[in-house]
């Protein structure tokens, strides 16, 4: 029919970019990743295509785009406007259909690639509107923006009542707010320095650099072996001076009272923040290591899904949630998060680096700064400086700072030809490095 | 090699039974399950096959199948014996793989995977050995079986000190109760009579069936509308009279309010328990629910890991702990969950039913009697009388109770004609479905 705008067809690619040949990205528990996304293109038949991706460090990249194709009843033949206008109802869709929810529930591979389907709609419908994410969802009333919430395991903490009076009180100053993230940008930190493959002058260099590019923080990945992360420490400590703020990260790697040690001992050098002490499920372990030691509790981008952000907030067990734009079901799921957040007044300093996770996460930060907290203080979004050349509408990060994205969307369009070199396992970056490996096996 | 015996292929079928034609399996959560299993066959050179399952219920049961094929890797060429005398090691390759951890970590498809895949290794393993798994396991030593288990994330609640400890004594005893477990069986109870889609006359004519039958305790599932589980629970009650217990299943239909309101209503009729009340995520929300209505709390089907099962028995929010066959990464996990159990007290009554759950679970719970907890007090293994005929060695259930299994390896493999059958989309089951579906349509 003349004038439909239907989804018309998906375009799932197993995209890998083989990080592990350097060690950009390795930490205590993830030796050797190679960043990866399953990423998804939905074809449309009225206007440009919707782009959303899940982030992998590599093996099982193909598992994820397979849970991408399985979603395909639900999107093949959706009408766009009737989408863009009610994204509840594809969240719902696609996470409270029975049989798939069995595979969950609500977490891991299939819930990934639920947000990575309902991203792409947010994308689809931003564009649509001509406006980028963070601005279309600032444009929503309070009412638009609770009718967007699965409140499904929340009313404990959180009611439908609550979030309405939470966005109505950040209404006012919602324009004011906007024009000072569009003049002056949001918070970043810095990861790249503390890579646990690098030797120690790498991390005082870059350090050093962080720092004079802007950045107030930092962050060390520690974990492994307890010498070597008071020396690191130390020297990131004596490079940047008092003033900046170092956090670490253990990735998952402890249990409670190794957690509760290791912070004790690397106390003395004031970091800001300890990462993942340990396992991701652990609400009464994360709550255990916060009031075991005096360093500041921070997860969430291994955090499966809104009922454990919940119970992170009602233990007291974090300082800081760290929302993840592509591990929960998308824009709607991370909505709920940041109006917890809001409830408990914890502050979110989203997680990103990766592939596209920056893209991403940006939107939510600066939506959360206009329309739900109304407030930056305390409050930092991850930077890490590389795989961005990868995309149409990279972040902006200057003087230690986003800059706000004014490209319609979800800045998650990825350029073809990065999308085409580095398909997995026949892209020719990937027949390049198997041939490279024949030669090596048969000299 | 003459003489070796190594892993030379994985045969992995996406195998669905159309069970949502009637009304079987169906709750107030999953109203039209069609019961699959994504099943692996680990062929060998040295001998029979190893069989392992993911069950799932119909849509994304190939992202399992794909997960699983995902794994061969870690499986090909791998020696059996090797892997027969440390399945530690496979269970730790598989768990620990840091890329593929990505994916869940240790949760949903990934880790569901991982069981499957360590589950058929410990068919290989038992039937290599001449015994079935309960009495593999009960063959160990307290110090073997405490190399088995990953302590990862659970030292704060449970060492391996005291878990060799608990193992210990419970020494004592072990031939005694397996002789009493070959002579008596395994108390079970059953869910036939309470699926949800069942109408008043054959709940009341099944309730009886199962009384008639032997069985002590039978389970009705609740949750879509308090009036008509108010009714149906008086039927079942007068049906049965008050000396047979009637648990009921809410399959994560609720929020913690309303779950206190609901069970607070039903304890009139005195239900044994409330099993999956709200979220399996959710520890706060079930020791919520523990203490705000007067019936016993249990879950289990849906808990992703030994982590939450972990804080459940640490939160006192579970009264039975409902282990699932294959929803963890196999024996070791599960044997991590007894061990749990067994040091908080908390009586382990297996979730089943579904494709051959029942095949698998038999076993853990066996060897907790003989092994771990030392007790069958307050404790019964779930039956659902379907889906049995697919497979070789299928459950008995007599007089209510499980016959203890004698044929070597894990009850877990199916008859080839069955999944020949069955597979989906090009079994002629299915065939047959879609011409049908066709004819009906142009009808």
């Amino acid at each position: 029919m003349a004038g439909t705008d239907t989804v018309t067809g998906l375009e799932v690619h197993d995209v890998r970019f083989p990080t592990s040949e350097r060690l950009d990205g390795s930490d205590a528990m993830n030796p050797d990743p190679d960043y990866s996304v399953a990423y998804l293109v939905l074809h449309t038949s009225g206007g440009p295509p919707g782009h959303g991706l899940c982030f992998t460090i590599g093996r099982g990249n193909d598992v994820m785009a397979a849970a991408i194709r399985a979603l395909a009843p639900y999107l093949l033949g959706r009408p766009v406007p009737a989408t863009a206008a009610d994204l509840a109802a594809l969240h719902r869709d696609l996470t409270h259909d029975s049989q798939l929810r069995w595979l969950g529930p609500e977490k891991g591979v299939m819930h990934m690639a639920a947000g990575a389907a309902v991203n792409a709609a947010w994308d689809l419908a931003a564009a649509r509107a001509g406006l980028p994410v963070w601005e279309f969802l600032a444009a929503m009333t309070p009412a638009e923006l609770v009718s967007l919430v699965d409140f499904r395991y929340l009313s404990d903490a959180l009611t439908p009542d609550e979030a309405l009076a939470l966005l109505r009180a950040a209404e006012p100053g919602r324009a004011e707010r906007a024009a000072r993230l569009r003049a002056e940008g949001y918070p970043a930190y810095t990861t790249s320095p503390g890579w646990l493959g690098y030797d120690d002058t790498t991390l005082v260099r870059l350090a050093k650099e962080a720092v004079a590019d802007g950045f107030g923080q930092i962050k060390l990945k520690v974990g492994a072996d307890l010498a070597d992360d008071t020396r690191r420490m130390r020297l990131a400590r004596d490079a940047v001076g008092p003033g900046v703020r170092i956090a670490v990260d253990a990735n998952q790697r402890w249990d409670v009272a190794e957690a509760v040690r290791w912070m004790t001992a690397l106390a003395p050098f004031t970091p800001h923040w300890i990462e993942e002490p340990t396992s991701p499920d652990d609400v009464l372990g994360h709550a255990a290591v916060r009031s075991g030691q005096p360093v500041k509790v921070a997860t969430g981008e291994h955090v499966a899904n809104r009922v454990v952000f919940k119970q992170l907030l009602q233990a007291g067990a974090v300082d800081f949630v760290q929302i993840d734009a592509a591990r929960v079901a998308g824009v709607n799921e991370n909505l709920a998060i940041l109006l917890l957040a809001a409830k408990y007044g914890v502050p979110v300093c989203p997680h990103a680096g990766g592939v596209g996770l920056c893209e991403l996460v940006q939107h939510l930060a600066m939506f959360d700064y206009v329309a739900v907290s109304g407030s930056r203080h305390d409050r930092v979004i991850e930077y890490v400086d590389h795989l961005h050349e990868h995309f149409t509408d990279p972040v902006v990060v200057e003087h230690g700072r986003y800059r706000a994205p004014a490209a319609p969307g979800f800045s998650a369009r990825m350029k073809p030809e990065s999308v085409s070199a580095h398909r997995f396992p026949d892209g020719p970056v990937w027949r390049a490095r198997t041939r490279r490996r024949g030669q090596e096996v048969s000299a």
